[in-house]
């Protein structure tokens, strides 16, 4: 498994990791911008994704996607198909909330991000969406790795639950090997040992995914905390520890939410982030463009 | 288990964790301060702790704690009794080790802290020590514990490596049980499957642990990867995540440290990071006092 | 999340776990069997499955399947389509590797069982083997849980290495619930802190799940040691905590197999494993028929 | 971090792990025997180590100490002195519960085993025990371990809930560096992300541990499971897996037992399980005396 050596004091931040070959820093100055629509990804602006967990309804998403717009997200975050533990739950308006997306997209003009998990469902899928997310549960998902990695579209690569750093670059390498060089890396909450978060937000992943690999990294403190009050704190911190960008989950009404509205964060708790995070940019030597 | 309930929207951030009756945050405003000679943690003043690992020399004590106070650290770390895993690892100078932390105190001015592991050394260690630590591989040793309780000297209290947050909270409120209000955490990385750092520093804990109870948060980052070049960008996550201080391992010559050389930052990179934490701090609503 | 009460002390063993619906027991006498071919698991019978991790000629595939024949084994495994961490690992001899199954079920007169990660693949594979593995790496896998819910074979669902109970047991239930009650559980390690071995075997899995489910329970030695020589003490303690059955690798000449050579037993270690087996199972009340 | 190399088909079980020196196995035959009063750990005999997890009266020892002799156990455990998360817990009647140790020594003539986590406790302990347990919280309690090295009682070493198979071997590796060669490992649950069993058990730890080093290894299935129902399932897989002893803790009334009732066999179900441990133990070529 990869660890870096400690005991080397020099500052050569790019060896990397031979066995991954493509998604590997050679030099120290090189980074991949990954650009959906007009947000670039992984150079000095940090990239602010927000939205619903789940698309729920036409009224419920133009509340969000449009107060988000307004704070300051680039692009607009919305599941239609949900990887759910119980197949209770609400899966998602799955076809039908494609046409939600499309109609979005338009009337707000943001670019929007959604997950795909079958593979049959990619081309239908990219005639909606601007980029495309692999979940969590999907990490090694290599038919699916494979598919994206033919398209044409970025696509958001999401750490799984319990990758390790060398499985996840593997996991982007499968994608980049067959073609398709637009991936964002996302931490968003290992599983361990401790229970009073929903996962532990792993946040030495953000400068170690950013010495070994070129690629761009959010973070998603929504999942990684699964409490809507430690949402402002994490994304604080993943900033301070270099992100490129960051996933977060709004609602306007989440005792309502069909999906994780413990983990939404209000809209008007969302634009006062928005407003400490840009100060908080700033000093990193970075910016949150409008 | 304590799980804090993530549906409620309201800002209820007291209502603590019941079963902890004195540590427990009881209203928004309630926050204890440990003062450990001028420096202050647990209000707007954030506190760097720095310092070797392990004191070796009269020389190699004096190099680091000159460069650490000129670069603004408020008290000095050295450890020596050392709970090495294996026994033929060096293990501290031990006894002696303390007379040179009464010299360097005099010397520096710098009030330091160090680990104790055995209860029949704490009255010697309070006699050369303004702070007494806990280390992790302790937190859950009870006799030790009830002994720091009793003693009139702010403890360092680190968090176990398995230790769950309501447990950390346990092994806190012994010691204020035992008439001790003096007590800081410090989160310092648990044990999860990742092995490319050599604990997972859980960033949650600090707004967690922040929000629960009203004792200063601190931070080791060195531990918390035991990688020097990643020292800097978890320190800065601390720091934007709400931590009200730092405890960081510094060594003129890392490659000759007889402990942890490779999570040890070089003074020069202290200094430098010192400096990108002033302007943190700043941003934060805190200051780093000199 | 779930957790026995364990202050109970009736053995009131078939309250199960209400949230979940379909698999979930609720008399005490409540069993599923499960039938590949002639074997059947979960009554009395313990049915080994073994074979070789990967299928990589027809000459390795006859000998591997010839011997554990020979020793005891009632079902072939061997894997087509290998969900590999780098896509420059071999990935198995995919589509052309159907024919050898074909093959060898006619020549040794064995069911074979073969893991399917692509649903578009589902309904060829269907037509060499007997059983569907989905993998521990699609256990979260909904669309292709979704899929082998909708077929007339039996399915091996392998436990998420960060799967908890819950969770497995929700997925077993989305399978069940689109009409597909032929569903064997397998534990095969979850990933823990400790690295010594591949996964962390977790025994306590087999009494829980057969306690709340009434489907079989089998556990995978292999991938959960990553050792050849601990498979026969997994095996047993598998067996004496219940188990209904095991699926072991094999591998004639480990050295240069293109998979996971270094947890395949020889075919006379596994034969004396075979006999060890059968002693056992009869203490335990069970027998391993051949 | 320690792993033996699985690429290796050779039988070279002996090959050790070389930084281990003392606790590290050099030949195949290589066994220490530890002798608790008539008990002998390590040799073909398995040990069965029982009793109450804390002594709470006169009357309660004695109706578990009687029954657990007459089923089979060879040596009684009880705490007096407990570890427990919450100081508002019964922490053990302490110095007190000395006294009925020694009183039921003579009674039942079984020797008994009890935990020792302050040093300046162990002489007085050590007039009233056989053999001295060093608990799982504080497997890393340095100061602790080189005290016990230097007592002529035999020591039931507990591995950390977040130790290493390295790190477990290490404490051992103090102990009998400083001279007691008498030291018994017992693996007891470790902490991973499941959370309906009290603590994972490391079955593999076993088979692992007793390669590698020549001290016995036994099993508590009680602290693994933390549900008695569970116990019976994990003492034979413990067995069968190659543990040279259990220690089960039992309770005449766990609705009413002051620490761990969930987790005690009551003592018709304790011969009950003694009676399947006696067969087992034959087919596994071990045998159980009494």
């Amino acid at each position: 498994m990869f660890t870096p050596d400690p005991t080397d004091h020099q500052e050569n931040l790019c060896n990397g990791y031979p066995p991954i070959k493509l998604v590997n820093r050679k030099t120290e100055t090189e980074r991949t911008i990954v650009k959906v629509a007009g947000a670039e990804l992984g150079g000095t602006d940090i990239v602010i994704i927000a939205g619903p967990c789940s698309i729920e309804s036409k009224e419920q998403l133009k509340a969000i996607a449009d107060s988000v717009k307004n704070s300051g997200a680039r692009i607009l975050r919305g599941g239609v198909y949900k990887p759910r533990t119980s197949p209770y739950s609400f899966q998602g308006l799955r076809d039908e909330g494609l046409q939600l997306l499309s109609w979005i997209r338009k009337e707000t003009r943001l670019p929007v991000v959604t997950e795909v998990m079958d593979p049959r469902k990619l081309e239908l899928v990219c005639q909606h969406a601007d980029m495309i997310q692999i979940g969590s549960r999907n990490m090694h998902n290599t038919p699916l790795l494979n598919e994206v990695g033919q398209i044409r579209k970025p696509v958001l690569l999401k750490r799984g639950m319990a990758a390790t750093i060398e499985e996840f670059l593997f996991a982007a390498e499968y994608i980049v090997k067959m073609g398709n060089e637009q991936v964002v890396l996302c931490e968003r909450g290992i599983r361990t040992f401790e229970t009073s978060t929903r996962f532990t937000l792993d946040i030495s992943a953000i400068p170690l995914l950013k010495r070994l690999c070129h690629l761009p990294v959010i973070v998603d403190p929504s999942h990684g905390s699964g409490q809507w009050w430690m949402v402002p704190w994490l994304s604080k911190a993943a900033l301070a520890a270099g992100a490129d960008g960051l996933i977060i989950e709004v609602h306007h009404d989440p005792a309502r939410a069909l999906c994780d509205g413990g983990q939404s964060l209000l809209p008007e708790k969302f634009q006062v982030l928005m407003d400490e995070l840009k100060k908080l940019a700033e000093v990193m030597g970075r910016k949150i463009s409008v």
